[in-house]
Protein backbone atom coordinates (compact mmCIF):
# COMPACT_ATOMS: atom_id res chain seq x y z
CA UNK A 1 0.00 0.00 0.00
CA UNK A 2 1.18 3.53 -0.85
CA UNK A 3 1.71 5.29 2.40
CA UNK A 4 2.20 9.28 2.84
CA UNK A 5 4.49 10.84 5.18
CA UNK A 6 4.15 14.34 6.57
CA UNK A 7 7.90 15.28 7.81
CA UNK A 8 9.82 18.26 9.95
CA UNK A 9 13.32 18.52 10.33
CA UNK A 10 15.93 21.51 11.71
CA UNK A 11 17.90 21.20 8.87
CA UNK A 12 21.11 22.51 10.94
CA UNK A 13 23.18 19.34 11.18
CA UNK A 14 21.60 17.37 7.84
CA UNK A 15 23.44 17.80 4.79
CA UNK A 16 19.97 18.42 2.81
CA UNK A 17 17.27 15.63 2.15
CA UNK A 18 18.90 13.49 -0.50
CA UNK A 19 20.98 10.53 0.44
CA UNK A 20 24.97 11.05 -0.21
CA UNK A 21 27.35 8.70 1.01
CA UNK A 22 29.32 9.67 4.20
CA UNK A 23 26.68 11.93 5.12
CA UNK A 24 24.12 12.83 7.58
CA UNK A 25 21.18 13.25 4.84
CA UNK A 26 17.65 13.62 6.28
CA UNK A 27 16.08 10.73 3.38
CA UNK A 28 19.17 8.20 5.39
CA UNK A 29 17.58 9.35 8.80
CA UNK A 30 14.20 8.29 7.71
CA UNK A 31 14.72 5.37 5.76
CA UNK A 32 17.46 3.90 8.51
CA UNK A 33 14.17 4.27 11.14
CA UNK A 34 11.55 2.92 8.94
CA UNK A 35 13.99 -0.50 8.40
CA UNK A 36 15.11 -0.69 11.90
CA UNK A 37 11.16 -0.30 13.12
CA UNK A 38 9.54 -2.53 9.98
CA UNK A 39 12.51 -5.08 10.23
CA UNK A 40 12.51 -4.67 6.49
CA UNK A 41 15.79 -4.43 3.99
CA UNK A 42 14.73 -0.81 2.40
CA UNK A 43 11.96 1.62 2.25
CA UNK A 44 12.50 3.66 -0.60
CA UNK A 45 10.92 7.26 -0.24
CA UNK A 46 10.26 9.49 -3.18
CA UNK A 47 10.11 13.38 -1.64
CA UNK A 48 8.16 16.75 -2.62
CA UNK A 49 11.52 19.13 -2.21
CA UNK A 50 14.58 17.86 -1.92
CA UNK A 51 15.77 20.62 0.26
CA UNK A 52 19.66 21.75 0.24
CA UNK A 53 21.42 20.96 3.12
CA UNK A 54 21.14 23.68 6.39
CA UNK A 55 17.14 24.29 4.48
CA UNK A 56 14.00 23.48 7.22
CA UNK A 57 11.37 22.21 6.69
CA UNK A 58 7.88 21.94 8.78
CA UNK A 59 5.90 20.74 6.20
CA UNK A 60 7.50 18.23 3.97
CA UNK A 61 6.05 15.38 2.15
CA UNK A 62 7.06 11.75 1.31
CA UNK A 63 6.02 8.77 0.14
CA UNK A 64 6.59 4.97 0.16
CA UNK A 65 5.56 1.80 -0.31
CA UNK A 66 4.72 -0.87 2.49
CA UNK A 67 2.83 -4.07 3.13
CA UNK A 68 1.06 -2.31 5.53
CA UNK A 69 0.63 0.04 8.15
CA UNK A 70 1.28 -1.68 11.83
CA UNK A 71 -0.32 -0.21 15.16
CA UNK A 72 2.00 2.58 16.64
CA UNK A 73 4.38 2.83 13.70
CA UNK A 74 4.34 6.53 14.23
CA UNK A 75 5.35 6.39 18.14
CA UNK A 76 7.67 3.48 17.69
CA UNK A 77 9.63 6.02 14.51
CA UNK A 78 9.30 8.75 16.92
CA UNK A 79 11.16 6.44 19.34
CA UNK A 80 13.86 5.55 16.85
CA UNK A 81 14.12 8.83 15.02
CA UNK A 82 16.46 11.83 16.09
CA UNK A 83 14.57 14.74 17.79
CA UNK A 84 15.91 16.80 14.91
CA UNK A 85 13.20 15.30 12.21
CA UNK A 86 9.81 14.10 12.93
CA UNK A 87 7.29 12.40 11.00
CA UNK A 88 4.14 14.22 12.16
CA UNK A 89 1.87 11.87 10.66
CA UNK A 90 1.03 8.76 8.29
CA UNK A 91 -1.33 7.73 6.40
CA UNK A 92 -2.50 5.25 3.45
CA UNK A 93 -3.14 6.94 0.10
CA UNK A 94 -4.44 6.09 -3.29
CA UNK A 95 -1.89 4.34 -5.61
CA UNK A 96 -1.75 7.65 -7.26
CA UNK A 97 -0.18 9.72 -5.42
CA UNK A 98 3.44 10.75 -5.77
CA UNK A 99 4.97 12.86 -3.48
CA UNK A 100 6.82 14.75 -6.04
CA UNK A 101 4.47 14.18 -9.11
CA UNK A 102 1.30 15.12 -7.59
CA UNK A 103 2.40 18.39 -5.82
CA UNK A 104 0.57 21.07 -6.86
CA UNK A 105 2.40 23.55 -5.59
CA UNK A 106 5.13 24.39 -2.80
CA UNK A 107 5.41 26.53 -0.30
CA UNK A 108 8.66 28.17 1.52
CA UNK A 109 9.36 30.97 3.49
CA UNK A 110 12.41 32.95 4.29
CA UNK A 111 13.38 34.71 7.40
CA UNK A 112 15.22 37.84 7.96
CA UNK A 113 16.04 40.08 10.69
CA UNK A 114 16.81 43.21 10.16
CA UNK A 115 17.47 44.76 13.62
CA UNK A 116 20.65 42.37 14.72
CA UNK A 117 19.73 43.82 18.41
CA UNK A 118 16.37 42.36 18.45
CA UNK A 119 17.73 38.97 16.83
CA UNK A 120 15.92 35.95 18.96
CA UNK A 121 19.07 33.80 19.74
CA UNK A 122 16.49 30.81 20.16
CA UNK A 123 15.25 31.64 16.33
CA UNK A 124 18.82 32.27 15.35
CA UNK A 125 19.23 28.95 13.29
CA UNK A 126 16.36 29.26 11.28
CA UNK A 127 16.45 33.55 11.06
CA UNK A 128 18.92 35.42 8.78
CA UNK A 129 20.63 37.92 11.09
CA UNK A 130 20.87 41.25 8.58
CA UNK A 131 23.24 43.84 9.85
CA UNK A 132 21.36 46.71 8.48
CA UNK A 133 17.44 47.74 7.94
CA UNK A 134 15.85 47.13 5.18
CA UNK A 135 13.21 48.57 2.99
CA UNK A 136 10.31 46.59 2.57
CA UNK A 137 8.22 48.11 0.34
CA UNK A 138 10.99 47.76 -2.22
CA UNK A 139 11.43 44.59 -2.16
CA UNK A 140 7.49 43.86 -2.18
CA UNK A 141 7.40 45.78 -5.46
CA UNK A 142 10.17 44.29 -6.84
CA UNK A 143 8.40 40.57 -5.69
CA UNK A 144 5.11 41.89 -7.24
CA UNK A 145 7.19 42.14 -10.62
CA UNK A 146 8.94 38.68 -10.46
CA UNK A 147 5.20 36.72 -10.11
CA UNK A 148 3.57 34.70 -12.82
CA UNK A 149 4.92 32.39 -15.43
CA UNK A 150 8.47 33.31 -16.09
CA UNK A 151 11.48 31.37 -17.01
CA UNK A 152 13.70 31.77 -13.71
CA UNK A 153 17.47 30.61 -15.42
CA UNK A 154 18.59 33.69 -13.58
CA UNK A 155 17.71 32.73 -10.03
CA UNK A 156 18.76 28.86 -10.83
CA UNK A 157 22.01 27.73 -9.95
CA UNK A 158 22.48 25.80 -12.68
CA UNK A 159 20.44 23.81 -15.53
CA UNK A 160 19.90 20.05 -14.75
CA UNK A 161 18.26 19.83 -18.51
CA UNK A 162 14.72 20.35 -16.63
CA UNK A 163 12.70 23.42 -17.33
CA UNK A 164 13.47 26.72 -15.93
CA UNK A 165 9.98 28.38 -16.78
CA UNK A 166 8.00 28.38 -13.61
CA UNK A 167 4.86 29.28 -12.12
CA UNK A 168 5.97 31.76 -9.82
CA UNK A 169 2.13 32.19 -7.71
CA UNK A 170 3.14 34.13 -5.10
CA UNK A 171 5.95 36.07 -3.85
CA UNK A 172 4.99 38.27 -0.60
CA UNK A 173 7.53 40.25 1.52
CA UNK A 174 5.82 41.56 4.93
CA UNK A 175 7.37 42.96 8.19
CA UNK A 176 6.43 40.82 10.79
CA UNK A 177 7.89 43.41 14.05
CA UNK A 178 11.80 43.29 13.84
CA UNK A 179 11.70 39.77 11.42
CA UNK A 180 10.74 40.20 7.43
CA UNK A 181 9.20 36.99 6.28
CA UNK A 182 9.25 36.38 2.40
CA UNK A 183 6.27 34.29 1.51
CA UNK A 184 7.24 31.74 -2.00
CA UNK A 185 4.67 29.52 -4.07
CA UNK A 186 5.42 28.31 -6.84
CA UNK A 187 4.57 24.77 -9.07
CA UNK A 188 7.86 23.76 -8.71
CA UNK A 189 10.89 25.43 -8.06
CA UNK A 190 14.71 24.75 -10.06
CA UNK A 191 18.03 24.06 -7.74
CA UNK A 192 18.27 27.41 -5.07
CA UNK A 193 16.08 29.33 -6.86
CA UNK A 194 13.85 30.53 -3.77
CA UNK A 195 17.49 31.61 -2.17
CA UNK A 196 18.16 33.55 -5.22
CA UNK A 197 14.96 34.98 -5.74
CA UNK A 198 15.75 36.47 -2.07
CA UNK A 199 19.30 37.29 -2.31
CA UNK A 200 18.24 39.64 -5.27
CA UNK A 201 15.33 41.04 -2.98
CA UNK A 202 17.97 41.78 -0.71
CA UNK A 203 20.21 43.81 -3.16
CA UNK A 204 17.14 45.85 -3.44
CA UNK A 205 16.17 45.96 -0.05
CA UNK A 206 19.27 47.65 0.96
CA UNK A 207 19.32 50.37 -2.27
CA UNK A 208 22.22 48.26 -3.91
CA UNK A 209 19.96 47.74 -6.81
CA UNK A 210 16.84 49.34 -8.38
CA UNK A 211 13.16 48.01 -7.85
CA UNK A 212 13.23 46.81 -11.45
CA UNK A 213 16.37 45.38 -11.47
CA UNK A 214 15.40 41.93 -10.50
CA UNK A 215 12.43 41.47 -13.16
CA UNK A 216 14.86 43.00 -15.50
CA UNK A 217 17.02 39.57 -15.05
CA UNK A 218 14.43 37.43 -16.87
CA UNK A 219 15.73 38.71 -20.13
CA UNK A 220 19.20 37.14 -19.42
CA UNK A 221 17.84 33.36 -19.85
CA UNK A 222 21.41 32.28 -17.76
CA UNK A 223 22.41 32.45 -14.44
CA UNK A 224 23.11 36.10 -13.39
CA UNK A 225 26.39 36.05 -11.54
CA UNK A 226 24.96 39.42 -9.90
CA UNK A 227 22.33 37.54 -8.17
CA UNK A 228 23.83 36.20 -4.50
CA UNK A 229 22.55 32.83 -2.67
CA UNK A 230 20.70 33.77 0.58
CA UNK A 231 22.00 31.91 3.58
CA UNK A 232 20.19 28.32 3.37
CA UNK A 233 19.52 28.47 7.18
CA UNK A 234 16.69 31.66 6.99
CA UNK A 235 14.74 29.29 4.26
CA UNK A 236 11.80 26.30 5.58
CA UNK A 237 9.89 24.63 3.77
CA UNK A 238 6.33 25.00 4.92
CA UNK A 239 3.31 23.56 2.57
CA UNK A 240 3.48 21.08 -0.35
CA UNK A 241 -0.21 21.08 -2.11
CA UNK A 242 -2.12 17.76 -3.61
CA UNK A 243 -5.41 17.52 -5.21
CA UNK A 244 -8.23 15.58 -3.12
CA UNK A 245 -7.80 12.30 -2.71
CA UNK A 246 -10.57 11.15 -5.20
CA UNK A 247 -9.29 13.22 -8.24
CA UNK A 248 -5.77 11.22 -7.87
CA UNK A 249 -7.70 8.01 -8.01
CA UNK A 250 -9.03 9.03 -11.23
CA UNK A 251 -5.86 10.51 -12.63
CA UNK A 252 -4.36 7.39 -11.81
CA UNK A 253 -7.28 5.41 -13.38
CA UNK A 254 -6.30 8.04 -16.50
CA UNK A 255 -2.94 7.06 -16.69
CA UNK A 256 -3.62 2.93 -16.79
CA UNK A 257 -5.94 3.18 -19.11
CA UNK A 258 -3.47 5.21 -21.43
CA UNK A 259 -0.98 3.10 -20.95
CA UNK A 260 -3.27 0.07 -21.36
CA UNK B 1 25.62 56.44 35.56
CA UNK B 2 23.56 53.16 36.36
CA UNK B 3 22.27 51.55 33.19
CA UNK B 4 19.75 48.55 32.85
CA UNK B 5 20.15 46.31 30.16
CA UNK B 6 17.09 43.94 28.96
CA UNK B 7 19.00 41.03 28.00
CA UNK B 8 18.14 37.47 25.53
CA UNK B 9 19.94 34.29 25.30
CA UNK B 10 20.24 30.80 24.05
CA UNK B 11 21.66 28.79 27.01
CA UNK B 12 22.72 25.37 24.64
CA UNK B 13 26.41 26.64 24.34
CA UNK B 14 26.48 28.38 27.80
CA UNK B 15 27.83 27.33 31.04
CA UNK B 16 25.73 29.19 32.58
CA UNK B 17 24.98 32.94 33.40
CA UNK B 18 27.98 33.68 36.09
CA UNK B 19 31.26 34.04 34.65
CA UNK B 20 33.75 30.76 35.66
CA UNK B 21 37.66 30.42 34.39
CA UNK B 22 37.82 28.49 30.87
CA UNK B 23 34.21 28.57 30.45
CA UNK B 24 31.91 30.23 28.19
CA UNK B 25 29.30 32.47 30.11
CA UNK B 26 26.73 34.33 29.37
CA UNK B 27 28.37 37.17 31.95
CA UNK B 28 31.50 36.32 30.40
CA UNK B 29 30.57 37.11 26.66
CA UNK B 30 28.62 40.21 27.71
CA UNK B 31 31.23 41.60 29.90
CA UNK B 32 33.86 40.87 27.35
CA UNK B 33 31.55 42.64 24.58
CA UNK B 34 31.11 46.27 26.99
CA UNK B 35 34.70 46.60 27.71
CA UNK B 36 35.67 45.69 23.78
CA UNK B 37 32.97 48.73 22.61
CA UNK B 38 33.36 51.11 25.64
CA UNK B 39 37.06 50.79 25.82
CA UNK B 40 37.36 50.76 29.67
CA UNK B 41 39.05 47.56 31.63
CA UNK B 42 36.23 46.11 32.77
CA UNK B 43 32.47 46.43 33.59
CA UNK B 44 30.89 44.50 36.10
CA UNK B 45 27.53 43.27 35.84
CA UNK B 46 24.15 42.26 38.29
CA UNK B 47 22.13 40.63 36.95
CA UNK B 48 18.25 39.52 38.44
CA UNK B 49 18.49 35.72 37.89
CA UNK B 50 21.94 33.39 37.55
CA UNK B 51 20.82 30.97 35.33
CA UNK B 52 22.18 27.57 34.93
CA UNK B 53 24.04 25.83 32.00
CA UNK B 54 21.46 25.26 29.33
CA UNK B 55 18.82 27.34 30.71
CA UNK B 56 17.20 30.37 28.19
CA UNK B 57 16.21 33.75 28.81
CA UNK B 58 13.89 36.07 26.72
CA UNK B 59 14.04 38.64 29.43
CA UNK B 60 16.75 38.86 31.76
CA UNK B 61 18.35 41.95 33.38
CA UNK B 62 21.16 43.10 34.53
CA UNK B 63 22.76 46.45 35.49
CA UNK B 64 25.98 47.95 35.49
CA UNK B 65 27.50 51.73 35.85
CA UNK B 66 28.73 53.69 33.16
CA UNK B 67 30.36 56.93 33.04
CA UNK B 68 27.89 58.02 29.70
CA UNK B 69 25.55 55.98 27.34
CA UNK B 70 27.16 57.27 23.57
CA UNK B 71 25.06 56.97 21.35
CA UNK B 72 24.63 54.16 19.20
CA UNK B 73 26.04 51.58 21.86
CA UNK B 74 23.07 49.33 20.77
CA UNK B 75 23.93 48.63 17.86
CA UNK B 76 27.93 48.61 18.41
CA UNK B 77 26.82 45.79 20.76
CA UNK B 78 24.62 43.60 18.14
CA UNK B 79 27.93 43.87 15.84
CA UNK B 80 30.54 42.29 18.46
CA UNK B 81 28.17 39.73 20.50
CA UNK B 82 28.01 36.63 18.93
CA UNK B 83 24.19 35.78 17.78
CA UNK B 84 23.18 33.65 20.76
CA UNK B 85 23.47 36.64 23.34
CA UNK B 86 21.44 39.84 22.22
CA UNK B 87 21.03 42.96 24.36
CA UNK B 88 17.44 44.10 23.61
CA UNK B 89 17.89 47.48 25.32
CA UNK B 90 20.28 49.84 26.98
CA UNK B 91 18.49 52.76 29.41
CA UNK B 92 19.55 54.73 31.77
CA UNK B 93 17.80 54.07 35.07
CA UNK B 94 17.65 55.79 38.74
CA UNK B 95 20.92 55.15 41.00
CA UNK B 96 18.71 53.22 43.57
CA UNK B 97 18.13 50.53 40.73
CA UNK B 98 19.56 47.15 41.38
CA UNK B 99 19.16 44.27 39.14
CA UNK B 100 19.25 41.87 41.57
CA UNK B 101 17.80 43.88 44.66
CA UNK B 102 15.33 45.82 43.03
CA UNK B 103 13.57 43.07 41.49
CA UNK B 104 9.81 41.86 42.77
CA UNK B 105 9.20 38.70 40.97
CA UNK B 106 10.43 36.68 38.37
CA UNK B 107 8.81 34.36 35.95
CA UNK B 108 10.52 31.54 34.20
CA UNK B 109 8.72 29.24 31.59
CA UNK B 110 8.79 25.66 31.15
CA UNK B 111 8.20 24.15 28.40
CA UNK B 112 7.22 20.11 27.95
CA UNK B 113 6.31 18.21 24.69
CA UNK B 114 4.44 15.27 25.50
CA UNK B 115 3.26 13.56 21.81
CA UNK B 116 6.82 12.38 20.45
CA UNK B 117 5.69 12.36 17.28
CA UNK B 118 4.60 15.90 17.26
CA UNK B 119 7.48 17.91 18.78
CA UNK B 120 9.01 20.16 16.66
CA UNK B 121 12.74 20.03 15.36
CA UNK B 122 13.58 23.75 15.82
CA UNK B 123 11.99 23.75 18.84
CA UNK B 124 13.79 20.62 20.59
CA UNK B 125 16.18 23.07 22.16
CA UNK B 126 13.94 24.66 24.55
CA UNK B 127 11.35 22.50 24.88
CA UNK B 128 11.77 18.81 26.72
CA UNK B 129 10.54 15.91 24.84
CA UNK B 130 8.70 13.72 27.24
CA UNK B 131 8.27 10.23 25.54
CA UNK B 132 4.72 9.86 27.20
CA UNK B 133 1.57 11.27 27.53
CA UNK B 134 0.97 13.54 30.41
CA UNK B 135 -2.17 13.97 32.69
CA UNK B 136 -1.85 17.50 32.93
CA UNK B 137 -4.83 17.76 35.18
CA UNK B 138 -3.28 15.96 37.91
CA UNK B 139 -0.06 18.11 37.03
CA UNK B 140 -1.81 21.73 37.76
CA UNK B 141 -3.84 20.39 40.85
CA UNK B 142 -0.71 19.65 42.51
CA UNK B 143 0.87 22.97 41.40
CA UNK B 144 -2.17 24.56 42.62
CA UNK B 145 -0.66 22.86 46.22
CA UNK B 146 2.26 24.38 45.77
CA UNK B 147 1.81 28.24 45.58
CA UNK B 148 2.50 30.27 48.44
CA UNK B 149 4.83 30.95 51.10
CA UNK B 150 6.24 28.09 52.48
CA UNK B 151 9.58 26.75 53.26
CA UNK B 152 11.06 24.85 49.96
CA UNK B 153 14.03 23.28 50.62
CA UNK B 154 12.89 19.81 49.54
CA UNK B 155 13.14 21.67 46.23
CA UNK B 156 16.45 23.53 46.52
CA UNK B 157 19.51 21.37 44.97
CA UNK B 158 21.59 23.02 48.08
CA UNK B 159 21.63 24.92 50.69
CA UNK B 160 23.84 28.10 50.37
CA UNK B 161 23.01 29.81 53.97
CA UNK B 162 20.37 31.76 52.27
CA UNK B 163 16.42 31.03 53.10
CA UNK B 164 14.74 28.77 50.85
CA UNK B 165 11.46 30.18 52.29
CA UNK B 166 10.25 31.98 49.08
CA UNK B 167 6.44 32.84 48.15
CA UNK B 168 5.55 31.19 45.16
CA UNK B 169 2.97 33.61 43.79
CA UNK B 170 2.04 31.81 40.88
CA UNK B 171 2.60 28.10 39.32
CA UNK B 172 0.24 27.19 36.68
CA UNK B 173 0.69 24.43 34.15
CA UNK B 174 -1.01 24.56 30.77
CA UNK B 175 -2.01 22.72 27.45
CA UNK B 176 -0.56 24.46 24.53
CA UNK B 177 -1.44 22.07 21.91
CA UNK B 178 1.31 19.32 22.17
CA UNK B 179 3.22 21.24 24.42
CA UNK B 180 2.69 21.93 27.99
CA UNK B 181 3.60 25.30 29.28
CA UNK B 182 4.75 25.15 33.47
CA UNK B 183 4.67 29.02 34.59
CA UNK B 184 6.79 30.04 37.54
CA UNK B 185 5.92 33.12 39.72
CA UNK B 186 8.13 33.93 42.84
CA UNK B 187 9.86 36.84 44.67
CA UNK B 188 13.06 34.85 44.19
CA UNK B 189 14.15 31.10 43.77
CA UNK B 190 16.67 29.28 45.72
CA UNK B 191 18.91 26.80 43.45
CA UNK B 192 17.39 24.76 40.98
CA UNK B 193 13.86 25.04 42.73
CA UNK B 194 11.92 25.52 39.08
CA UNK B 195 13.39 22.43 37.60
CA UNK B 196 12.83 20.56 40.55
CA UNK B 197 9.34 21.65 41.23
CA UNK B 198 9.13 20.76 37.42
CA UNK B 199 10.89 17.28 38.57
CA UNK B 200 8.34 17.00 41.03
CA UNK B 201 5.18 17.70 39.07
CA UNK B 202 6.89 14.81 35.80
CA UNK B 203 5.94 12.23 38.56
CA UNK B 204 2.17 13.41 39.11
CA UNK B 205 1.33 13.74 35.53
CA UNK B 206 2.85 10.22 34.68
CA UNK B 207 0.85 8.86 37.76
CA UNK B 208 3.53 7.76 39.36
CA UNK B 209 2.89 9.67 42.43
CA UNK B 210 -0.48 11.27 43.82
CA UNK B 211 -1.18 14.84 43.58
CA UNK B 212 -0.36 15.55 47.55
CA UNK B 213 2.70 14.14 46.63
CA UNK B 214 4.85 17.54 46.31
CA UNK B 215 3.29 19.53 48.96
CA UNK B 216 4.07 16.60 51.61
CA UNK B 217 7.56 17.05 50.97
CA UNK B 218 7.42 20.72 52.56
CA UNK B 219 7.55 19.33 56.11
CA UNK B 220 10.78 17.61 55.30
CA UNK B 221 12.59 20.70 55.58
CA UNK B 222 15.56 19.40 53.69
CA UNK B 223 16.29 18.74 49.97
CA UNK B 224 13.63 15.57 48.99
CA UNK B 225 16.35 12.80 47.10
CA UNK B 226 13.21 11.52 45.70
CA UNK B 227 12.73 14.84 43.32
CA UNK B 228 14.36 14.63 39.85
CA UNK B 229 15.70 18.10 38.49
CA UNK B 230 14.26 18.68 34.95
CA UNK B 231 16.91 18.84 32.21
CA UNK B 232 18.03 22.96 31.54
CA UNK B 233 16.82 23.32 28.44
CA UNK B 234 13.03 23.07 28.72
CA UNK B 235 13.56 26.21 31.35
CA UNK B 236 13.41 30.30 30.04
CA UNK B 237 13.65 32.87 32.14
CA UNK B 238 11.07 35.25 30.79
CA UNK B 239 10.42 38.19 33.00
CA UNK B 240 11.40 40.30 35.93
CA UNK B 241 9.49 42.83 37.63
CA UNK B 242 10.51 45.81 39.05
CA UNK B 243 8.83 49.01 40.60
CA UNK B 244 8.32 51.70 38.90
CA UNK B 245 11.04 54.34 38.50
CA UNK B 246 10.05 56.49 41.04
CA UNK B 247 9.56 54.64 43.47
CA UNK B 248 13.11 53.44 43.10
CA UNK B 249 14.15 56.92 43.60
CA UNK B 250 12.23 56.93 46.73
CA UNK B 251 13.80 53.44 48.16
CA UNK B 252 17.19 55.26 47.22
CA UNK B 253 16.65 58.16 48.82
CA UNK B 254 15.36 56.26 52.40
CA UNK B 255 18.69 54.23 52.42
CA UNK B 256 20.73 56.93 51.82
CA UNK B 257 18.70 58.95 55.24
CA UNK B 258 19.13 55.60 56.98
CA UNK B 259 22.85 55.56 56.64
CA UNK B 260 22.97 59.66 57.37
Amino acid sequence: MRVRLDVSYDGTDFSGWAVQPGRRTVQGELETALTTVLRVPAVPLTVAGRTDAGVHATGQVAHCDLTGLPDGLLRRLAGVLPLDVRVRSLRRVPGGFDARFSALWRRYEYRICDQPAAAEPLRRRQVLTWPRPLDVASMAAAAEQLTGLHDFAAFCRRREGATTVRDLQRLTIERDGAEIACTVVADAFCHSMVRSLVGALLAVGEGRRPVDWPPSLFALGRRAGEVSVAAAHGLTLVEVGYPPDAELAVRAEQTRARRA
